[in-house]
C-alpha cells in the first residue's frame, strides 16, 4: 500500500507528519501594469481580488486573486482576510514593482530560453464556449483548440505574455 | 457594492456568468530530474502524486502533485483520477522532458534576468518548526526567517532552484 496514486522513482512513501497541514497556497507572477492585469484576470478569467497589500518602503504592491464562485466565507476584516488569503489553496499573486509599466517593462514567460516556469492552467466547464468567448474578447492565443495534436486544450496569453492552459477536466480523461 | 474585497483600478465589477465554474487548477514548472524533484516534493514538502502522464511520442512525462491530508475522495480508476487531477485547485504540475537530467539541464527560476515568474508558496502551521526541519534536511534557503526585514517568511529552493515561500497564514495578518 502506497500513499501515492502512481508508481515513480523518488517517491517518499512514508508521509512525514511534520508536513501535515501544509497548503500549496500561491503562485507569484510579476506584472508590468496592474490595471491591465486586473482587468484581464477579473473580466476575462472571472477571478476575484481578495487582498491587495502595498509595501511603500519597498515600492511594490501585491494583488491576490482567486477563482471561485462563493465568497461567503471571506471576511471583510482586513486582518482576518489576510490570514484567509495566505491560508487558502490556489491564490494567484501578482507583483507590481512601482517602477514598472507596460511601456517600459517586459517580463519573461519562461517558455523561451532561458526556460523554467511554463504556465498556469484553468479548468472550464464549457471548453468550446470559453475559447470562443476568449476570441470574441480579443484574447491572444498561443495555441487554439484545433492547433497541433492536443485538441482538448488551448493556451491563451495574459497581458504580460504568461501562458494560461485552458481545458475541461472531464475531457482530459482520455489522457 | 463590489464583488471584490479591495478597491483597485482595472477591476471588473460585473462578473461575467460565462466564467462561473472556472478553476485555477495548475502551475507548471519544468524539472531536470524527476527522481530528485519527486523526492523533494513528497519527502520534504509532504505532497502526494495524484497522476503521472507519459507522452512517449513527444518524449515528456507530467507529474501532478497536490498538498493536503485527505485523499479519500480520490479515485483509484485512472480516467476518473485524471478528471479529478485537472478539476481540483492547486495542483503542481512538474514537466520532465526526457532528454533532461541534472547533469545536463539547468532551468531558470525567474528571479534573475530575464525575470517573470517569482515563486510558489506554502502555508505551514508551525513556521519555526518547518524552517528548522528544512535546515535539518539540508534544504537550500534563499532567505531565512531572520534574514532581511520580513521575518515572518522564508524562501527555500527546490532542486531546480525554484523559490518556495514558506509562511504561517495567521502570522501574515500583520501585513
Amino acid at each position: 500500500m502506497t500513499r501515492h496514486f502512481e508508481k515513480a522513482e523518488g517517491l517518499c512513501e512514508q508521509r512525514d507528519p511534520a508536513t501535515l497541514g501544509f497548503v500549496f497556497n500561491q503562485t507569484m507572477l510579476r506584472i508590468a501594469d496592474p490595471v491591465r492585469s486586473l482587468d484581464f484576470y477579473t473580466r476575462i478569467m472571472g477571478m476575484t481580488l481578495l487582498r491587495k497589500l502595498e509595501f511603500p518602503e519597498m515600492e511594490f504592491t501585491l494583488y491576490f486573486l482567486t477563482a471561485g464562485d462563493d465568497f461567503s466565507d471571506i471576511s471583510a476584516n482586513n486582518k482576518e482576510r489576510t490570514a484567509q488569503t495566505f491560508g487558502r489553496p490556489a491564490m494567484l499573486e501578482l507583483t507590481h514593482n512601482w517602477g514598472d509599466s507596460a511601456a517600459t517593462t517586459t517580463y519573461h514567460n519562461g517558455n523561451s530560453e532561458p526556460r523554467g516556469f511554463g504556465h498556469i492552467g484553468f479548468h472550464v466547464p464549457d471548453l468550446e464556449g470559453a475559447c470562443q468567448r476568449f476570441e470574441d474578447l480579443g484574447v491572444a492565443f498561443q495555441k487554439r483548440l484545433q492547433d497541433g495534436k492536443m485538441n482538448n486544450l488551448a493556451f491563451i496569453k495574459d497581458p504580460d505574455g504568461y501562458w494560461i492552459e485552458i481545458f475541461d477536466a472531464n475531457r482530459m480523461a482520455g489522457s
